[in-house]
């Protein structure tokens, strides 16, 4: 078993309002900085060991099938590193 | 003036509580997952006009200082990449 380290990064589907954003971009500019669009995104950095780093990325895809993302709003990427 | 995307990636200094994490990864072992540890981060993608590479990463840098991360109780990183 080798130790990885699974970076799973959930993003709203494009289409799907994403309020906060827009209040963070807002706020952003009242401050004086300037910018085209700021978009947010969760990002879970699972610790994990796994027979081998094709095993640690379908493990990270499936806890993010069964829960880290609703899959009806929001798309995920899945990246593996060793630890 | 090119195009760039900032990412500002916000994540609780080491030693800070983090219960939402937790209870995720409480949450993934329940539905049998194996895993270590689970950290939990903010990404945010900023899309942004500037004059040089450096100079998007500078602002991106300052928008965290202001407003993205609080430095009391997160550390942060910005990667510029142009678009």
């Amino acid at each position: 078993m080798t130790a990885y380290t699974a970076v799973v990064t959930v993003r709203l589907k494009r289409g799907v309002l994403d309020p906060e954003a827009e209040t963070t971009a807002r706020a952003l500019e009242r401050l004086g900085f300037e910018l085209e669009e700021l978009r947010a995104a969760d990002r879970f950095e699972v610790d994990l060991d796994a027979a081998s780093e094709d095993a640690a990325a379908e493990r990270a895809d499936a806890m993010a099938e069964r829960l880290l993302a609703n899959p009806t709003i929001h798309d995920y990427t899945v990246e593996v590193e060793s630890r």
